[in-house]
């Protein structure tokens, strides 16, 4: 099966907006075997929109749009449709009430032609709009299926999940029993995963395994079809212990939460509370920790030591420490850490001290990290990072390393070249 | 002029990246009355492309292709335009020596087919890769523009901008002079700034203004054309001072550099130092300080005091202002900024306390947040914002007025709504 989306909106076209929408369908749609051929920007004109159309059924069988639904007169997606397929629009009573109550709330004057975003066509299953006003549409002529969404990708996102992917699935896939699983991995580049995956990757008609980038981690989609759920159960079963044959050691976890998510869950769990004390990222692993829903029930606060002279007279680093082994030290991110779990009352510190970049420090290549870990009467220890000599690169890499040392102490797994500071202290 | 904007790549068609280059890009030629009336996402398949390409030929007079410029099979762009045109391809030495130099020194096997990338069609101009290996193109057939360009982003944006940007002004707006100028704004929304500016926006041959979303900022574009550097000169000219009249108290700067960005160069050269004491932004303005290029010369270290006990017994805010005054506060905001300014030895230091939501704290409403910022041997002020429900919004809103406050101060300019100090204490 072939889909062709088409996105409605001279704002693409003047390069005001980045057209994430048609990224996020292809993602979905391919990940069920529907093969995405070609994704087009188009202005607001009819007559363009017409050719567009013309052509997309000639070579697709599902044409899902997105944009051009709104209540101004060039948001032309849903009578241009209608009068292509000779097909009447009727109103949809529910949103329409809804577009009358939210302006009468909001103070807002109603567009004259507001019943436009509550117009869908007759025999259309209307998509509801919970993040917005206009109506979305799910319709099938005898030959092609026709999928209407909003432009703002915040309402688009949750109408395709919510409301759209379940016709998609009872109409175009026969009511196949359709389930997908993410499995998150950190540590390895794109090409490392796909070098590793390998074989893995190759999709059949029953199971789509593809790798997507999520900010510094990988998502592994898994996605299974088949008639029912025990089938769809197993196959899953399957791709995953293959997935985690390949790549065990780089596995964080399981679903949509990433590397802060799931160290906020294990935190809230075990009711610990945690601080950091940064150097080189300045700031921006005790802002993510902060930005993290129920931030508070596990975070007090933490201390930015980007100078020396702070380490030492604010968080009271020894002195002593940092003459003999400088800042780009296992030492100095152990009292680093130390310092900040006492200052702060917390239960876990991490601190992170290395050459950010784009100068060395101290003699170590931009991209030396020492992150240490303070666990409250149990351990210290630290682990030496070489990131690479982009200086933000660096400060991402180094925050989210830090959450994986958090995640690993906090379930307790063994943590691969790592230096304790007792260690230390008998070898001297 | 209409052009057209042709992406290939099987990773776009199934969401593996979002097509960012098509915006980007989009936003430059319409920048000078080169309007973009189709952009196509399509496969690596040579028939397909061969058949977007006869089409985009009968409908624009300038065709830009991104990515298939790479050493892999399936990266056809170049061969499919040479057979489309009858034209043959060329090798380019400089970029044939550059890529066995690099495979040389980072010790990459050498793809097969690397040659690919050295390729570039006879009579065109090559438009050499900066940040990478592919070799882009510039040709003009008797009818049209040719304008190839790789796939990366950061590959695309600048050979576009520093390689094509030149040629397209050369050969296709018959060597006019053409400059730009950015306004930047803060403090208002897009609609509203859409308001203020009003008529302005209109575009005539000669002058395009438009305005774009740069995350919180607001960039005002405007590009002017011309027989003359003069001309050119006072048209934007003109254009600013339009501008200046509708938007003037929400104008932060001028040209590409945002808000801390315009702090950053105004702390290196006033010589001062700064500091924050942040609590529901958590480290976010710290961060952002910190990631500013050369951020040691003016910033040593700050903290983070999300708890009120942090605030109470690390930073050493008076118990008594926080139990009379509650810490959603100017007399809380005032101790931060002062007890930070001392403890961290600044010249200058900014506090953030508020309630960021989705909970209100101490009766006020999600988004209400006191900024405080205390100035060394000078002042100590606070301005209260109420940014609104969306937790991580407010974080963010919170972290660039804090920026715009500092901007204010160091630039002597009048703040609005701010409460000194001094004022209190005497009123009460």
């Amino acid at each position: 099966m072939k889909a062709e989306i088409i996105s409605v909106g001279s704002s693409l076209l003047k390069g005001l907006v980045e057209n994430k929408n048609a990224a996020f369908i292809a993602r979905e749609l391919t990940s069920v075997g529907i093969n995405v051929t070609q994704a087009v920007m188009i202005d607001n004109s009819k007559e363009k929109l017409l050719e567009t159309i013309e052509k997309a059924e000639q070579q697709a069988d599902v044409l899902v749009f997105t944009g051009g639904l709104g209540p101004d007169d060039d948001d032309i997606v849903k009578t241009t449709l209608s009068e292509h397929l000779d097909k009447p629009l009727v109103l949809d009573d529910d949103t329409q009430n809804r577009i009358i109550t939210y302006h009468k709330n909001s103070d807002l004057i109603m567009p004259k032609n507001n019943q436009l975003q509550a117009l869908t066509l007759l025999d259309s299953i209307p998509l509801v709009n919970v993040t917005g006003l206009a109506l979305g549409m799910f319709y099938q002529s005898d030959t092609h299926t026709y999928i209407l969404l909003p432009g703002p990708t915040d309402e688009l996102k949750p109408m395709f999940t919510e409301k759209a992917w379940p016709l998609i699935i009872e109409h175009l896939l026969n009511g196949q029993v359709v389930s997908t699983k993410l499995v998150r991995l950190f540590g390895l580049t794109m090409a490392q995963a796909q070098r590793n995956l390998g074989d893995i990757l190759v999709s059949d008609d029953t199971t789509f395994i593809e790798i997507f980038p999520a900010g510094l981690e990988i998502e592994v989609q898994i996605t299974a079809r088949g008639l029912d759920a025990d089938e769809v159960h197993q196959l899953i079963a399957k791709a995953e212990s293959e997935i985690e044959k390949s790549v065990a050691p780089y596995i964080i976890g399981y679903g949509d939460q990433n590397l802060p998510n799931i160290v906020r869950k294990l935190l809230k769990e075990k009711e610990l509370k945690i601080t950091g004390a940064e150097s080189l990222t300045g700031g921006a692993f005790l802002s993510e920790l902060s930005s993290l829903f129920e931030a508070g029930l596990f975070f007090d606060g933490g201390m930015v030591t980007y100078d020396e002279s702070i380490k030492k007279e604010v968080l009271g680093v020894d002195e002593e420490v940092i003459e003999t082994h400088g800042v780009v030290s296992a030492e100095c991110a152990f009292e680093m850490a130390e310092k900040a779990l006492e200052a702060f009352g917390a239960d876990l510190a991490v601190s992170l001290t290395g050459a950010a970049g784009p100068s060395s420090l101290e003699g170590e290549i931009p991209g030396t990290v020492w992150i240490g870990v303070a666990v409250k009467e149990k351990s210290t220890f630290a682990k030496k990072f070489h990131f690479g000599y982009k200086r933000n690169q660096n400060r991402e890499y180094s925050v989210w390393s830090a959450f994986n040392l958090i995640r690993q102490v906090l379930l307790d797994e063994e943590i691969e070249s790592i230096i304790y500071k007792e260690k230390v202290k008998k070898d001297e």
